[in-house]
């Protein structure tokens, strides 16, 4: 078993009880097995010494919502109203990919995501097999689930809840658990009722968690309404979804009675900052979701929407927004809102030992270079990450002990091929 | 005069006419002479041929808002009230700022700065020999002015205000015209009206632009009503100071009668949304003052409450935070945003030769690394460069002819010496 030691390192923790630690982090295998101010002994033990000089380590950022392969649509199409956006541009194009793009358009989100400091991200997509291997390949630590929409005739509900559940069988647990699987009902509002049922009672035949698009606009909430008599929330409840581990993405529209009723099931939010102001679907109520004690993440949401996969962004959006939108410069703490995208991303989708530096947690840390101007001078390095650095600032990223990322470069993919293929898939995609 | 020659670039001109361009860009001396697809003959002409291969040029961003040596107290200070904030934290030690901590801290700026593309500032402080001296030494580009304070006995104004009018005197058009000045009350809750009313009568004595604060919140409004019985437009307005050309800084409170007379005297706003959000100032109107015609430009505000000087992260909030809020997909374009942050820029402080690659006007200009993921595929260039971008993807900035930056590092400061000093600033004034 490989041992690693990293010296002269400056560590943002994400453990509140020594949230900056300068010293010395070991890892043994895929885990963190020290982290502190002594030097451990004798250091002769280790097979690589990496000098943390004028580098800020911390957890690696974990994205709790997106659709990857939808980065092969990355400005194709802003700035026009939602339905637009959806019916002319998005789902004809969608309507189109392959399993081939639905790999390469993986490739070049995870290779952004790698490259950006993410290391552990949420996919929620069709042809998820190719997800699910290129995200082996890659080295990150996914979440993984085959999003269906119920909008169909009944066999082609089957056989999409049987690939689905298919899916979870043959992933659930793989790559020395890297990969896990969750079971999803699109929405609300693409999925009949009974069709939801079945899929939780998949979920629980399964023993999986539920994943699901939720109240992301007020128009969808109003439809719920007008359609079932409830909102989305009094009718996933009602549904049982909720009586399955559930990760809710957007949750952008929400009474206080949703919101208790989400605490009271311990359903997690995946708050997506970026693509809810871009598809100008909202603000989330995150400081009322937070103070009820529910568990916020965030997302990315798909790179159509967004229009990058940066996880830093979304960190800062949401210290952001929340204060200038509700008036309150302490609605949501730099603190926070880095916990969110970290330790809570881990937490929400039910990793325990993700998400902290700390010995016995899994080593998946980033590294990030202090010497831009930006980081100066050197105040308050949480403040620094979340208000001033870059995900560009990121230099090296390694997950579940192995290094994908050295010096900016991504060692576990051929980023010329990628890049060259997804710029192929969409010129293909476009030219019929 | 140099003559360089720019081949295989593509460029985002700022031209409605010809918004990208792939090709050739000559400068001649400080001044873009040809901006093309065809290559210029003869080619053995020029001193210097750069291939831009990969490389995305536009103009450089410009920066209508800030107090750049306020970057000494980034992250001293977050996630306060903002009283608290200035009282406690921010003018005690501003208190203490000597002139060489104002030119350290303002060389910390212009290194951010320039290093992620903004090519001009725009400047409102103390010591602001101190400031001029730094922008010549860097290159950049700048529009200063001494910010005065009328909170004092009559003989302190007066000679913050014989200072300020020397500082114009001294510094507007130095530097081949790279230096201009403007007259500046800080704000109409920080000047009594008679001072203000010198401050109008100095900048039509020499013939200069008004720089001021205004409205940046609801409470600053207030307090205007109750003091004087007016709303800080018409204060403004009935001191005279829009009979000066004037930018104001904020503007974030306003009602439509209001917007109807910055529009009436032409008043430019520089929108600074990354200061008003984190302030939890609030969301300036900025889709109405556009559709007023108001001209509207992008600012950080000193980083201290910002806390980085990323004007394409303004660029970036511009464009996403008045989709989310006014729930209009469409409220403020790409393009748009893009335009604020350069020609529209540069516009506000009566800049006509800058913000536009065009035969004819100053060689203000960056180039972005295309080959990163986020810029694949090539769908839209203006909406990667707003929506997916980084800072951290500039290369290359050159300003007035002069390239100050290349490959990302540099040319005219001693980045190490730069963040040693700005340290050693901070631990001094945090020490006693």
């Amino acid at each position: 078993m490989k041992r690693t030691l990293i010296t002269n390192g400056t560590f943002i923790t994400m453990d509140e009880q020594t949230p900056i630690v300068k010293g010395y982090m070991v890892v043994e295998g895929s885990r963190i097995t020290y982290l502190g101010k002594e030097a451990p002994q004798p250091q002769e033990q280790f097979d690589e010494k990496i000098d943390g000089t004028g580098k800020l380590y911390m957890p690696g950022f974990v994205n709790t919502h997106g659709h990857a392969a939808m980065s092969l649509l990355r400005g194709y199409g802003d700035d026009m109203a939602l339905q637009v956006w959806l019916q002319e541009k998005m789902w004809p194009m969608e309507g189109k990919f392959t399993s081939h793009d639905v790999r390469i358009g993986t490739m070049l989100s995870l290779l952004e995501m790698i490259k950006g400091g993410t290391t552990t991200f949420v996919d929620m997509y069709d042809h998820m097999n190719q997800v699910a291997e290129a995200s082996v390949e890659s080295g990150i630590r996914a979440c993984l689930t085959r999003g269906v929409i119920g909008l169909c005739p009944r066999e082609v509900q089957d056989a999409k809840l049987a690939e689905a559940i298919q899916f979870a069988k043959d992933w659930h647990g793989q790559a020395d658990g890297r990969i896990t699987a969750m079971m999803s009902p699109h929405g609300p509002y693409t999925c009949p009722p009974d069709y939801i049922e079945r899929i939780v009672q998949a979920a629980h035949d399964l023993n999986l968690p539920m994943h699901t698009h939720m109240s992301e606009t007020a128009r969808e909430v109003q439809d719920n309404v007008d359609q079932y008599g409830l909102r989305p929330v009094a009718h996933l409840e009602k549904l049982g979804v909720f009586s399955r581990p559930t990760l809710v993405a957007h949750a952008v529209h929400l009474t206080d009675e949703e919101i208790a009723i989400l605490k009271q099931y311990d359903v997690r939010v995946s708050h997506n900052p970026g693509s809810n102001l871009k598809l100008a679907s909202g603000v989330a109520r995150v400081p009322e979701l937070l103070k009820a004690g529910v568990l916020v993440s965030l997302g990315t949401d798909g790179a159509a929407s967004n229009n990058n996969l940066d996880m830093l962004e979304e960190i800062r959006l949401a210290a952001l927004i929340h204060k200038g939108v509700t008036g309150d410069p302490v609605a949501v703490a730099a603190w926070d809102a880095l916990k969110m995208g970290t330790l809570d991303g881990a937490k929400s989708i039910w990793l325990n030992d993700v998400g902290m530096l700390k010995a016995g947690m899994k080593a998946d840390f980033i590294a990030m270079d202090m010497e831009q101007p930006h980081f100066y001078p050197r105040t308050n390095l949480i403040s620094h990450v979340v208000y001033s650095a870059s995900s560009r600032d990121v230099t090296d990223v390694c997950i579940d002990g192995r290094f994908v990322v050295r010096k900016g470069e991504c060692l576990t993919m051929d980023e010329e091929k990628v890049k060259f293929e997804a710029q192929q898939c969409f010129e293909r995609l476009t030219a019929g």
